[in-house]
């Protein structure tokens, strides 16, 4: 069991309707230990990707994204759901349902920010249907760039967005992935993970 | 001139109606070497102060409040906006106008994160009328905890925000105060500032 999955058992509570709180420590109080951590395992998984730009979505990814641009030395972008007075700039826009909302967003990212040659992290605290992390990719490829890796804190395995990802060819490492959970008994089962990374998005290279 | 007034003269854009847009750098695409001096500047300037907790609002200000996090060793939390589906926590609620939405926004933190122990450093990436600076005070207030210091990258210094925090007797540092620009020239001029704060909230321990 990982650090990540260890703290989610001792803090994260489980909610009626599938839902797994984390906010004491991942997306409203921010933990900075783990944050650290999780920074550091994404490195370590991601370590045979070539990555020049950390690509989020405003609110919570912020703050891992924050840390893996200072860990990797490379700007970090966010998108954005909402249109703001001051932007008046050419925009690459995607659309994601968001089901924490239950809405429609539109998620755009200003065409300076995002170029043909940048080689994207994507990286987020949950995963779970994947609308926001296919309206990332989206947005890399508008620019034309490429998606090397996707980093998530928590998947959760029962919901299509992991699998469908990794069906598409993308390097999606997920630093706890929730397989069953039941908020009656409070308990959680996480998907068993190798502690060296299998996945190798260079195969191509050989 | 320091760091930010030099890369807000190099990258930043001055709009009409008051508009600076430093989204290129701050609060769209982070520049992640700027981020860090300002974490260090932040911790420079409000070394006379115990900080126990860093406090911001999303979205914008979460990056540079995870690495004042990253430095203090210390938890984050940001205030937010919209109610989310899963958020049934009895909660902390301020209102503040948004100038950048044109509409009232409520303010919430859940109670969990915000205590009367807490000795609280609120950071954000701008400040104008003071809206949400005040808001977060009164988060803050209301758990009864105190507010140390107020940070801001980019003090609107002809708008009242600052001058109304710092008659309140709070100890504000701007790493930039605009005091006045021009959207026509693209001309810009920052408030002098004392190389050392002298400003000292501990004199009431003398």
């Amino acid at each position: 069991m990982n650090f990540l999955e260890e703290k989610i058992l001792t803090d994260g509570v489980i909610k009626e309707g599938n839902i797994l709180k984390v906010d004491s420590f991942l997306n409203h109080q921010i933990d900075i230990d783990i944050m650290r951590q999780m920074a550091y395992e994404f490195k370590r998984r991601f370590r045979t990707e070539n990555i020049n730009k950390i690509l989020t979505i405003e609110a919570s990814g912020i703050a891992i994204a924050t840390l893996l641009g200072d860990l990797y030395d490379v700007p970090v972008v966010f998108a954005k759901k909402s249109e703001t007075a001051n932007s008046t700039d050419d925009k690459y826009v995607a659309q994601a349902y968001s089901f924490t909302h239950k809405k429609m967003n539109n998620v755009f990212i200003s065409k300076p920010y995002l170029h043909a040659t940048d080689h994207v992290l994507i990286v987020d605290d949950f995963l779970a249907d994947g609308e926001a992390a296919h309206a990332l990719i989206d947005l890399v490829h508008q620019a034309g760039g490429t998606v090397e890796g996707i980093g998530i804190a928590v998947e959760k395995g029962q919901q299509k967005g992991g699998g469908e990802l990794r069906a598409e060819g993308y390097h999606v490492e997920s630093i706890a992935i929730v397989e069953s959970m039941d908020w009656q008994t409070q308990t959680i089962k996480f998907r068993e993970q190798p502690a060296q990374p299998l996945q190798n998005t260079n195969l191509r290279s050989i």
